[in-house]
């Protein structure tokens, strides 16, 4: 049986000019959470990142990927956009997309969303975070319990600008007083979407063994296969969903 | 053009038993409710309690409302079966219902939403509560701004056990930690539910001017109107709902 | 690694009581779907029907079932309300649960539904009917193709009074000229539910390998698991969902 | 109180290409529909065409429209990136936006939904649709009863490859065998959309006094406007939605 093909994208910008951020991550967000992936039977993971040829995503690169992590923050303008427009048909073919952090004002995740999901309230002031469970029977919180405890994290806080989500999954309780919807998903086409709100560059939540299990869990979540049979899961074929034609 | 009719069901106990809540509510949750939507116009309001012949519900006031509000606690199991039906089958050709706070474990909530709805984690500490406002575009949120703010109330706090709602209008922040889905719709048949949270016997919420403003707009939002016509809205027989014989 | 466990409830009444019913499925619809089921690797398969003591349903049976699946029209009424409350609670506590045909009316849809689901059009012409898959990467559809035809039917037809599904999967056409949402699914608590419209008891819808390859995408897609890791689906003790208690 | 700005847009080139089509046409669908909604109390209509300058959507056109309706077919890759921009973004603001049959296709609905709406089955033999009416009490069906039937018109089937709509309102039966998704809602940021499937340029549908009805009820319903107190509706100003600066 083939393992579910893994691409952790990556900005890579704070980690290489910012001191205190690369003490956290010192290669890089993506091999934080690669490296945790590594340990984790039927995943094969590589990494990708803004500053390679073609935004670290060429054409065999999104074409031989089942789930994709994104990360980014100051500079999503920079993500060519025929880069944008071949991981949004991928995802419509059916390749998970898990969205972290400030990704949520990404040009993949705004094509997603049809919204302004650049938009809520935002500060800096290291509050507690607590991520509550809204569904505890999904798969994305098994292993979890009622909720995460983050002892720092940014803060933000509603309304965020986007469109009713198919299942929310986390609501964060901030220290400061603000509350966020912390964990979305969204179908579009035949790709499952999962956003997750944790992560700042100045904070190791990738290095929190619940945020980890959730982003190990939101994968096999969002894996194009075929709903596994009882114990039998496969990849499916993306050529072919279901009984359809992918044109 | 007529008035909604609007009955303000209330199970009326605890005003009537313990002292410290009746200095609240001297003439009961009901009647502070009441008072308010007496002054706005459009509006012929009437009231219900439990101790009532037949719960105050007998079919006539029923079938004569177009809205009704329901807040209940201590004694869900006594409101009679036949009255829940009578209820039950008026939201479905069209009538409007606002539960408020510990409504959420009425009979006729759990009916409408197919789940153990009183499953929930709850303390009384006198929590700071802010509502944070999800939708600003939403009919119930005109006029409220950013969040509500109650200096103390009863938390509430997630999972609450409930289907995922068609809207989600308010998520309640606690200064305890918790968070909680504190205004949420349904539809079920031709008649539109909103869920309202706040509104604990033991403090003075229903005389919270956003608070009632947020009912004012429920009441609006959730009366079987056809969509009025740029200011021209009417009620619809409810005999008769678009082309469909109600049965 | 466990089997699902899996009972198929039937009325079971038309075919003891019609010739030409019992000479379609001369054992019953439950033992004509439990036939096929049987060579379903990862199934044990039991059946109950109304005329046993408790409907076939004691405590003891729902209580070590996986996934029920509910066919029934004649005698919606007869099914014991405490048995009702005994198949509601554990669909609350992640029991799948598969309606069938006229299940729609059954006391336990309409429970889940909160709405008066037995109200939608019908004849009985044995028109053709044709279940065309909306979603073609759901789990519940693989293998299907793009539809499925059935030479003659019972015809249902909108509207269909039912909450908006959480998944919309097959939506009938029929040649007399009605349309009809065949095929969609709730949450309820941790419980998954499927409606899945054919099924008249005067046809051999269940003989039909695509009807009953369905049902067996269901079963799998309905099971109280935790997602299963990639090739390695366990069933969850359903004591403990995620990290809550159930109560 | 003020009218409801609507700007009808239409690619309008059929109409001056195609004899047979002019001649259901004469003035372009846009005026077909115009001179509808002139008839209707409480609107000012405009419309705007592909050829004019700026696609006929300069800022300012789009800034003091309320409601667009949308018609487009065969040259939606020349609607100008900067005008699809500048729709989109009123969009979030809160104009509502009506997409016409083929619209479906078209940049701006695409940017709505997040989807490849374009994928769907098609042909034109001319067939009976009939419209069936899914959820009575919508606003935006009211006056239409059970169903609207179209003697001839394209057909599209299922699957349309787009996100499970907030609402669905229209599913449409055509004689040769396939059903659609004809009528449904959206909302992104404050904006209300409707999709809304009939209209084919060779065919007199924009004649038909149904479907005229739903595309003016629908108007009402994607209006900009706080939810009319009891027979007193008005526009709210789009600078400021709810207590929210728009940005």
């Amino acid at each position: 049986m083939e393992n579910i093909n893994v691409t952790v994208w990556n900005e890579y910008r704070h980690e290489k000019s910012e001191e205190h951020i690369r003490a956290i991550y010192p290669d890089g967000i993506h091999n934080a959470i690669k490296s945790y992936l590594d340990t984790v039977p039927g995943l094969t993971v590589r990494t990708a990142t803004l500053d390679e040829p073609e935004n670290g995503l060429p054409q065999e690169v999104v074409d031989s990927t089942d789930v994709m992590l994104w990360w980014g923050h100051m500079a999503h303008g920079e993500v060519k956009d025929e880069v944008v427009d071949r991981v949004w048909r991928r995802v419509q073919q059916g390749m998970g997309l898990i969205v972290l952090h400030s990704g949520h004002a990404s040009k993949i995740f705004q094509r997603i969303t049809g919204t302004r999901s650049y938009d809520l309230k935002w500060r800096e002031d290291g509050d507690k975070e607590r991520l509550w469970v809204i569904d505890h029977s999904h798969p994305i919180v098994q292993g979890i319990g009622d909720y995460i405890e983050l002892e720092h994290e940014e803060v933000y806080g509603e309304t965020f600008e986007i469109p009713t989500p198919d299942e929310l999954i986390f609501i964060s309780w901030f220290e400061g007083g603000e509350v966020f919807r912390s964990g979305l998903t969204y179908k579009r086409g035949s790709g499952k979407i999962f956003y997750f709100r944790p992560g700042h560059e100045s904070v190791p939540t990738y290095h929190n063994e619940k945020v980890l299990k959730v982003i190990e869990n939101a994968i096999f979540w969002a894996a194009p296969t075929v709903y596994p049979k009882y114990g039998t899961g496969y990849v499916r074929p993306l050529e072919k969903v279901g009984g359809k034609e992918i044109k």
